[in-house]
């Protein structure tokens, strides 16, 4: 197969598209594609200081990539949860950050305080910019000394215990830690965005994510969610807008990227993932697409233009309760007293 | 597995209601759950005058015999659409509708013109009622001498065409019958159900059909259908109402049901389902009911529900476009001039 621009052989077809694309003209594909997702939805703006969360995975380290590629301020933020399954997941994932951001910048690596309680960071403040490997900066004859930095936090190192630990204590051994996870992630990422000043929290979710989230909001119509869900959670009471610039994209054409930039990231996938919903959605998702190609971004996208032109009773967005500031930390929860992540650590500390 | 009712052994486990039952109980529960969907979605009254559309299949079959059983006065209309499929589908669905109305009465045959366009009857209009093998009319002690008739219409006889032969000459050979099938069926169902002045029309459908169409219309969010898509469509124009009383049953419950109260119905599917759509969202439902049972049902009832609850702005009522009165028969339609199953025969005769 060729690639549709240049004749050149390509290295990925991409069926929903009908477009078959050369390892260059993919490369540059992809950033166009997030740069349209950017203004479509009005993310942010070269303005911005943009905090994009990153795993060491694929999703995560693509898109501080392309958003560096396209030129926002975007800074990385890495969450240790302790997280070990048998092959050191949380440690692994984290070198692959710090690679990343290394490869950013050949050298001059400076670790220190960033004065936000359990923050590292590691970066480039020091490089210059001659030195970037990043060549799509705008105006790049008069080259902005900016260059990225990666903030680690280690959820235990921070608070005392592992997720799975603190999971294991709150749920008496039982069940899975994602609920308490992902309550952790988004308290702290909220956290380390409003005390770091960050206008705007990026996360990597791509179009396959969305989906099956999507998919699994409408199985049971959980009307609440569905008024909620979109690419962009808009800031509130000093807390970071929340954006998803991958959220046209399929979750393999973000392999590829990684695979054609040379991004080396965490291939497994956390040990705690097995078995868990969204990937059953998911697996029906990619069974749909099979049949239909197209079917799964037909799906979301169809899904986002319906509520723009209004489909939604604006009376769903009152579904979702009333918030309220935390007593403890400040940040907006609907329950009253403490927020859900404070209540976690009352019984240990406060 | 035993009943839950009487310890007797099960015939059927209802995973999603957590329910076992025997035969017996079995085949009360059925009729008192679709006697609790008609009432909650007010689909029709003693008073009202309901024709059945049977297939001679499973559903159509059983729903017209649970009627029957819940003392409503239900006719069937039966439509041959001269469809063949190598083992003469449409003679072999009627010979079933029809061995269906003679056992509800074990003889007294007759079969007369109706007054309505190509429409004959089969049925029990002379019966006396004691010979009735339907024991739960009402007021057994006062007995309706009502009984059961069916209509049937052979659409080859009535337009000169068979469904397999007006769809190969108006889509020129390609393609399946299926969308000019069902418009000719929509059409005729209406028509009968006008002229002999039924207030009611009853289809078969089953809570596994009616949950792979709102897959499908979720799955490219057709706002237009979902609005519309519900156990009732209302009466209009004079009109008959649509109603679906088993969408609150799973088709497996149908074919048990059959089984347990010896209704004979042609398992062969039509010959042309082969591949359809629709097939393909029922064996995703299906595979999510077995991943997690109930998943069908839920996804289906919390979708009415949350329309009961007005989760869909009003406007997408009217994004379905403007109803006209065909200039040729009368029946509603979006086109103007004639209507699209009159434009059908427009080319072979007026």
């Amino acid at each position: 197969m060729k690639c549709r621009k240049c004749s050149e052989v390509a290295v990925i077809n991409m069926r929903q598209h009908k477009l078959a694309l050369c390892a260059d003209h993919f490369i540059e594909w992809v950033p166009a594609q997030v740069e349209k997702s950017i203004r479509k939805y009005r993310m942010f703006t070269p303005q911005d200081r943009i905090l994009v969360a990153v795993s060491g995975g694929k999703d995560s380290l693509a898109l501080w990539d392309i958003l560096l590629s396209l030129g926002y301020r975007a800074d990385g933020l890495y969450l240790g949860l302790g997280i070990d399954g048998g092959f050191g997941y949380s440690d692994e994932s984290q070198r692959k950050c710090e690679a990343f951001v290394k490869s950013v910048e050949s050298g001059n690596q400076a670790i220190r305080e960033s004065g936000s309680q359990g923050i590292r960071e590691s970066g480039n403040r020091e490089a210059s910019s001659s030195d970037s490997p990043i060549s799509r900066f705008p105006d790049s004859l008069t080259p902005d000394p900016w260059l990225p930095k990666l903030h680690t936090l280690s959820i235990p190192a921070t608070y005392g215990e592992s997720i799975p630990e603190v999971a294991g204590r709150v749920q008496r051994g039982r069940g899975k830690p994602c609920s308490v996870c992902g309550l952790i992630k988004r308290h702290e990422m909220n956290r380390i965005a409003h005390e770091l000043g960050y206008s705007v929290l990026a996360t990597g979710h791509n179009l396959d994510d969305e989906a099956a989230v999507l998919f699994g909001n409408t199985m049971t119509w959980q009307v609440g969610y569905l008024a909620r869900q979109g690419p962009v959670l808009p800031e509130g009471d000093g807390f970071a807008r929340k954006v998803k610039p991958l959220c046209r994209l399929y979750e393999r054409e973000m392999a590829a990227y990684c695979l054609v930039r040379g991004i080396d990231y965490i291939y497994e996938e956390c040990p705690y993932s097995f078995g868990a919903t969204s990937i059953a959605h998911k697996e029906l998702l990619a069974e749909l697409e099979r049949k239909s190609p197209g079917a799964r971004q037909n799906f979301y996208l169809s899904f986002l233009r319906a509520k723009e032109n209004g489909f939604l009773n604006d009376h769903n967005q009152e579904l979702s309760p009333l918030m309220h500031a935390c007593e403890r930390c400040g940040q907006p929860t609907t329950a009253p007293g403490l927020c859900a992540f404070c209540r976690l650590w009352v019984n240990v500390k406060i």
